[in-house]
């Protein structure tokens, strides 16, 4: 038997079901998250509660339960689908009201998710990912994580089409990031990755890659890079939570390039490791 | 008992149940399309189903039923329904599977829609509208028709806020749609409006208004404008399937501006009717 989330229950998946009036189903108009699952336990779960506030704000939203709840239900999920290792995604939309442009502030939110397990792809993990850059044709608020994905979507399968695991995304010539991840390059002993501005999400593997180069005393820049220098870095890598630190061995489509995988790019996949280890 | 369509039958609302795994839901994956209902009948009914398909081809995404079933549908649903005035609204999500960004080219599409009793707003018609004018940040491809709204939405919200109808939107400074609904303006008897690419949807009456500006002998010019111009024009009116032609009688936010409705509106309006009435 397959439990779901649903508002603040964990009912079975058959029980589930989405009102047609839903905003979620005709507008997109809802928030998300996804959370990774080691050894039975959350990881960084305050932190994606903090981002699933921060999106709803931005989006006049309110989360209708405590983080305390949200947390618990997530618990319960994960427990009563005996995850071990795996992810826990949980999304938040508007709520329920006939269709119309206009939302309403009266109606009540719908919190709805399920888990799954995964375990982390060493083969890429050891050898890099294949990618595909892209235009990104996204709106201009990408630092909200809505479920208004179809840029995102668009890409991925594109790169799927050119034998790529990940799409890679610029504006211009300036690169943003993945379609599904953030992305850091390595020029001469300096890390950089696009600064968190409304043109990328701010993963929460993002922000502690971030924390963790300065643990190790790497030099870390948020400055945007263009295409040219996307082809020139000495390292490229990816970061998710689902993929964790992943390298990037090639990139085809707007930019053709390859990778060696290199000595930071290992020293953060190790500090994440050790990180994430010691959080449980 | 209200009844809705679901795939390729028409079934009371109640029984409709969508999927928290449909792709509409997770990422707002999907089309749709709204046509308004005069006297029982659906107007420019092959005009919809024409854009219907455009967008689907866009997205890669196939519409599983002939147009001459869907057309069939809709006219089911007019008649359990009762609609004498009213409009349809019907989307098409590419199909549910387990969320996961990459689609799956194997999956059925879920059709689902509903009918509703509407009236022409006859004080809009006659007096005009308040608008906002506010920044388009939506995606750079607003030529398709999906239910990734969320960019309109939040547009039409700061507009109510505000106290006006319709919000319109500006591209660093070239202004190209309504929130949902087209944008015309009149400047010495031309009329001009944002030409249909990647960053307006063109609208069914859009398109219909455009004609009839022919048939009338207008000059009509399918050309961006800006703000200053916009600011300066001697008429502004929108378009829509529930608004038809409506003039603008003031602008508010990023530019404020008032008008008169003149009589390149007016001339529109009943070219419009006359035309929409030759139909039945």
């Amino acid at each position: 038997m397959d439990y779901v989330l649903y508002q603040n229950r964990i009912i079975p998946k058959n029980e589930l079901h989405i009102d047609m009036d839903d905003r979620g189903y005709n507008f997109g108009d809802g928030i998300y998250e996804v959370v990774r699952v080691y050894n039975g336990i959350p990881f960084a779960m305050d932190e994606h509660l903090d981002r699933l506030q921060h999106s709803a704000s931005e989006l006049d939203m309110t989360v209708p339960y405590s983080m305390e709840t949200i947390e618990k239900l997530v618990y319960d999920l994960i427990q009563k689908n005996e995850i071990n290792s795996g992810m826990i995604y949980f999304q938040l939309t508007r709520g329920i009201q006939p269709r119309n442009h206009l939302y309403s502030r009266d109606i009540e939110p719908v919190l709805s998710g399920f888990s799954k397990p995964l375990e982390t792809n060493v083969e890429w993990q050891q050898n890099g990912l294949d990618t595909w850059m892209t235009k990104d044709i996204r709106w201009l608020r990408c630092d909200i994580k809505t479920i208004n994905l179809l840029g995102n979507i668009m890409a991925k399968r594109e790169a799927s089409d050119n034998n790529c695991h990940e799409a890679l995304q610029h504006r211009e010539g300036l690169v943003t990031e993945g379609s599904s991840s953030n992305l850091f390059i390595v020029k001469d002993d300096v890390i950089y990755t696009h600064p968190s501005t409304n043109l990328i999400l701010n993963g929460i593997t993002r922000r502690i890659t971030i924390r963790l180069a300065y643990q190790i005393e790497a030099t870390i820049k948020e400055k945007p890079f263009t295409l040219e220098e996307l082809k020139q870095a000495d390292e490229v890598f990816i970061t998710s939570t689902t993929m964790e630190v992943t390298p990037v061995r090639s990139i085809k489509g707007d930019l053709t390039a390859s990778y060696s995988i290199g000595p930071w790019t290992r020293k953060l996949q190790h500090a994440f490791t050790d990180y994430r280890k010691k959080q449980q």
